[in-house]
């Protein structure tokens, strides 16, 4: 009999930007499989049991939860954020994809969450106000040649840039050398946005023009915004400055 | 003295899709602001006041919210989805840029939510599974030779696409101009979806190769998500396909 498996995205960490839904699943679940971070933001039951795992064991993690879910157990699978975005819920359609048979029989439901780059935006203003893209950093999964053509065709084509997974120990020069792109096609005042824990109490947003970004700037869990030569900042007496893309483009295409 | 404005995401329609951050803006507002459809969505007390409009005239609601705001009261301004994708926050910025001193004084809170292509992804499974953009066809506000560069430039760099206002009575040759140039640029196989409502009872989700991709298949609130190649479909028995865009990409630069 076949069991089912939640894949869930907790959001950017704020209890208060959890959806119920997401709620929901975590409590219908008995088992859980995720990067203990994510695991030790809920407040489990005494009877529902924890699976930690590392966070580089993606396609492993997955295996083993829907080996549970198979046997007919109600199984959770934790992201932090969307699940959809960078995280866990492509990873477990490849195992199901490239797995036995009994795999494909688990009842699965994604429950999608706050990805960080929304949670960013809202806490400067809305600098996603227009066309944007989302590109992650890492280099483990496609090659670097790639990822350098993404960014260079999005900063052409006038795109906001939200950059996942920016930098680590095992991934030091990526944003570096993001930055040093960046700078050949855009002004050096083109605003710069590092957020990290948006709308935790350990929250730490920064502004910066793109000619002074740094990637010391950054951390793993920072989602850093780069906005378009139309991004702009309007200052306010008393409060922070606020950042927005505007929505319109004049007619010459310039933005 | 000045009061307080809150921007607010309600998420694509589905309560429990809503954050326990949007309700707690939603109790503390007293004047609402909004496109009449997501208002009504609320369950407001009788203290209440929703001030409906049009949803044409976003930046004239942005200064009706921002008046009332600077008067003292307590204001909510309204949006599906997240209210930084396409939709109210970037308005009530350029209002606030653009406007008298005293607006900069309101005291802001954009409320993210979950935008309708991280639901519709989730109901299918991991479309968004690798570099994705987000683009709008509505060229009201840009130029669409400029929506036509961004749309060439993403499918030769790989983006999985995400369309919002794809068509309209206003808008009604956009969304079958853009499945034209995809055509030029990825092979027919590729995947497209059609997302309405999800998460909510009158929910539709359709899947179809780009070359049978009609524009008469969205409305005005759909997403159309435009894979890569390498987006594929897992038959399973008695369920749907899931839809996934893996995470690797091989060496030579081929997704």
């Amino acid at each position: 009999m076949s069991g089912r498996l939640y894949v869930v995205g907790l959001g950017p960490g704020n209890p208060d930007q959890m959806t119920p839904e997401a709620r929901a699943a975590v409590d219908d679940a008995t088992h859980f499989f995720g990067y203990k971070p994510y695991l030790d933001r809920l407040a489990l039951r005494e009877d529902q049991i924890t699976v930690p795992s590392d966070n580089r064991e993606e396609l492993a993690r997955a295996a083993a939860a829907l080996d549970h879910a198979a046997e007919g157990k109600s199984v959770c699978m934790i992201s932090g954020g969307d699940p959809g975005v960078f995280a866990m819920a492509a990873a477990v359609c490849e195992a199901i994809d490239n797995g036995p048979d009994t795999w494909k029989s688990v009842d699965l439901t994604i429950v999608p969450g706050l990805t960080a780059m929304l949670a960013v935006a809202a806490r400067v203003g809305a600098p996603l106000g227009n066309d944007f893209c989302a590109i992650s950093l890492s280099d483990n999964l496609k090659p670097w040649f790639l990822i350098e053509h993404r960014i260079r065709a999005a900063a052409e084509a006038g795109f906001v840039m939200a950059f996942y997974n920016p930098i680590s120990k095992a991934r030091p020069w990526q944003l570096g050398k993001t930055f040093e792109i960046l700078r050949t096609q855009l002004p050096g005042e083109t605003l710069v946005i590092f957020g990290r824990a948006a709308g935790r109490e350990d929250e730490k947003i920064a502004v910066v023009p793109l000619g002074k970004a740094e990637p010391e700037m950054a951390d793993m869990a920072t989602c850093v915004i780069v906005g378009t030569p139309e991004t702009r900042a309007i200052d306010r007496d008393d409060r922070p400055a606020l950042i927005y893309t505007p929505r319109y483009v004049r007619e010459d295409g310039n933005d």
